[in-house]
């Protein structure tokens, strides 16, 4: 029985808010349980320098957590000075999975920009951030063919992503902050709707897992996904 | 007629939501019309190092804006490395304002930060943080004392703030994103329940304002204000 | 009586002196007494980004402090790699104040830097900034026009400042270092030679202040300023 | 057939020489082809701050490409003056890998970092660099073993890395550069002398791929990271 | 014949003004021609960390330049956020020069930090700094002795210094900067009171120096320091 | 008789390998005793801003030290944020005495960046990287030779560079770490393969030198930089 009192394999209540707020081209809440990630995208008519004169768009991501929407407060990145390499490495993973979205020569030369800002954190929020700006960057997307800027679809299939862990040795769907933290693996996962991976991010660093946890760990975000895709395309009405 | 239909003493609808988030001692969504703050007080049980030994508190404050919280993005100070000369600027307004709710040495060694993040910002977003953190303020001095970490309440009384400006000649209470571009005269006011001033912070670019508007502005904002203290008094179910 | 036998309503000796330094288009030492600050004006024929192609110049401050100008030696913010929260607000507000003087489109695709570099502090370093900043301002102005960079004055008029504190509940002109540390509320002012309003900065951290002080402390600012706008036009030899 | 004559599972060629600098407690140049790594382990008798008191060592990591160790010269991270998301990333890998390796509380107070500096860069230099830190490690701890700094061998096992992609529909083994810039994905696991993971991170940011391709390119990764245990062995004089 | 009508082995005019500022324990403005550096002592009673408990104390130095002390405007460093490679030289260089004159053991566990701000820039900044801050250092370990906080004069001998550089194939005594712009060999030497060298950094980017043209350097530069120590030596009023 | 039995004339065993890294198009190992240093010369065709347009190309160094190169492990400075004054002075040095070397009108519009890293140190890194690095420009230079970028071979001369010292009263050549830690002064001499100078680095924080110690270890440093030159010939197959 999971402190939440979940079955193994029970995703946390999901709610996916679309137009959350006015200004941005895309504005998704993305809830998973008590986690909730605003994720707007921001279209710029223009493309980083590297890509300039190459006929194709971008599509990038940033992440931050509010300093308290953890249980102890953190400092704020922004006084610091730098981002931490968690929020990097975070942001990095969010951006290449949305690019997989993407046919990026379809999109033009436009850059979108998916910000993750994190209100409250109960684990999960990498791949909160994931399911909610895949959602965010379609309602941009669209955007774009309506105001004619682009002519086709750039858009290649939905993507989403959750958490996979073992606890005791059981696997274990959709870890909240204190599975998380007792965990002795943690698995982020992300799919496309057709079923096919993006990314697998596995680390152990308290206990070594076997090919067959791993297997099984897999199994259980399939699973997971399948129903965060869904969960997707209800709050975009297909 | 202003843009938005208000009299030219009318306050836009005002709402304070606390508990918004879970994790945070006190948290205060605030919103002035179209304008959205999430407030958040954080408990520290330890004071800066210039305060040690003193035996007395501190209160502090930061401030930042989602990147896409405005009408276009801007770039997230986090990733920049540094937070701007106006950020810095108005988290230390804020942090001034609020010491002036608190005594000090009843707070005892303790730390108090307010985190102001606006979540949308449609002009206004200082004043708002100010209205709204001083009802997490006080949600988390409340904490204290059921904790019995402190024996004495530390409040001195509330706090809100308020802009006024001129626009063609006309005083105007509290100005949305578009009224404030267009001022000659942007005034911030931050006054105590008893009427009495904390801040003043008025600034003419485009065209000096008299004495004569002056008064007409510090009147404007002193009838707002007031309207806010109830809010805040409804709020905390006093 | 005041700290150095001042009558309430007197300011410090001032002192302002033209082309302190040889290589600046404006070069200016302004002493409030004790307080001395090096304001130099520099040239430069072309414009920040933001205004390419506008057909109008732009006004722009820095300011700092030697570390030993103060009492006990502060950081070096070049050192620390970073402008302190105090600095950026006071060459915001600098900046804002001697934009204030001039009409920007007259001033053609120019731009205008003046450091103002604190040599010794003693109470009221920004307000002294301001007053020789405008003098250091006008003389790279009149550079211009005598190189026939433009064609037409841009100076709407003069702009001085002064610090005005309520301590023991009388208002008293032109703080000091030590009276300012004592004061219960402190409030810059901004002021054109035509008796209005630029800029208002009040501060009551330790006490609040009434509507009546205010008026009194507004009224003394204004006579202050007066002087000041004097002693320019002195040293302008007007 | 692929571009270097190798056969889909075939490592390059890999050497791993101890004692490669004098003054590091372990110094170990590790190759993968042309792709080569210096690890250097530093001991220092103490702890980072959040482990003070808690009767446990740490193990930690840096990275960083010497500028022309690529095709192209990159800028100096150290000039620029911040490590990139990548670096970031990297050594937050070979960190946790590590760290696996050892039993914290044996190492006692005592905090080993291993810095991993490419010296020639031709794919893979992450997973060089945990196959080489490894063996560095190792010998650092032996060095605490014999000053008698420490009663009980840290040990826990071998760890290795190697990477594996999918191009043309493939799996390959031990990606080089140009493997690994036209890959379809690209996957980095990390295992223990006994066969278990510690790491599985894969990347589709071309083509998303199957549940088959990845039991196929973790089946690989078993097979290379067996003989590069061997290889760490055989350096050892095991 | 020299730019400045100067003979070939003439200083400029030099001056040295103790008590230039109110608060530092030491304070003077150093002149050398139109170069003006104002450098100010200041007591700070503890050593750094590497020094704690070693019974001894520090002296070092931090150097800049007003934006607008040269022809034309540099960028603030505090705004640009570091220090230049040509400043961190600099500064270094003054340190090094100055403990040279200091008996550490008897200067007790106390740091004095020298600040050389330069107010006009025409050439020799630095050994004008160095020339001027001997002079404030020794009024700053005056103030120690007086204060009964270190029992014996920690003052080893003046030390003084001057620029020579090869123009044209001649040697010149203290460039202005004109000269030291078009010299082939720019040779900066410090001196003690006693003719010994403390340092001498000699660099010829342009055209390389011949070990006669060394000599004949440093021969002008033995005699440029003479006459500065007798300056000092007056300003002290020895 | 000398810490490591070398005569006071002696340099330490010399080694330079050419082609030591596949990448750049210089790439140099140099070895003086223990120390080692990677000197790697990368092309690249433009120039920097300053330079834009003026028919010339540039030369520039880049310096550091793997953290572990030293007997005690310094941080990285990639991690702490900026590099430091000691090798910001070091870099400018390796820089200017390039430059010396070259043409700059025959090198077109070119630049060649030099990275020296120190692999390993025991004294003397910097005049080890100029050493290695005259090496490694010139083989850069025939790169664009070769590829017909230049018509002109833009070299002028060899340059190499040695450190002297005087301890005990006597002058030493080549001095390793332990040496130049308990020398009284440390001199480093840049000097062209016709004998005449580039840079004189003299220091002497400890005791300051007379000018016959001066001339006794120019003599050392000029007879030590023959036979270096004699070592880059033969690297070179001259």
């Amino acid at each position: 029985m999971r402190i939440d009192q979940r079955a193994l394999n029970q995703l946390r209540p999901v709610k996916i808010t679309r137009n959350y707020t006015r200004y941005a081209e895309g504005s998704v809440l993305v809830e998973f349980g008590h986690t909730k990630v605003l994720c707007t995208a921001s279209i710029d008519n223009s493309v980083p320098r590297f890509l300039k004169g190459k006929g194709q768009g971008w599509v990038t991501a940033e992440y931050g957590m509010l300093p308290r929407s953890t249980h102890t407060r953190s400092d704020r990145e922004a006084a610091r000075g730098k981002q931490s390499g968690r929020t990097q490495e975070i942001q990095r993973l969010i951006g290449r999975s949305l690019r997989a979205m993407v046919d990026l020569k379809k999109l033009g030369e436009n850059t979108i920009t998916i910000d993750c800002d994190v209100i409250q954190a109960d684990g999960g929020t990498r791949t909160a951030s994931i399911t909610g700006a895949a959602v965010a960057l379609i309602d941009a997307m669209n955007v774009l063919l309506e105001q004619k800027k682009i002519k086709h679809d750039p858009l290649k299939g939905l993507v989403a992503a959750v958490s996979v862990g073992v606890f005791e040795g059981e696997a274990l769907l959709d870890l909240c902050y204190e599975e998380d933290s007792n965990c002795e693996t943690d698995l982020n996962v992300v799919m496309t709707q057709s079923g096919e991976f993006i990314e697998i991010q596995g680390t152990a660093e308290e206990k070594p897992f076997t090919r067959d946890q791993a297997n099984q760990m897999l199994a259980l975000a399939e699973e997971g996904i399948k129903q965060l895709i869904v969960e997707q395309q209800k709050a975009l009405g297909w």
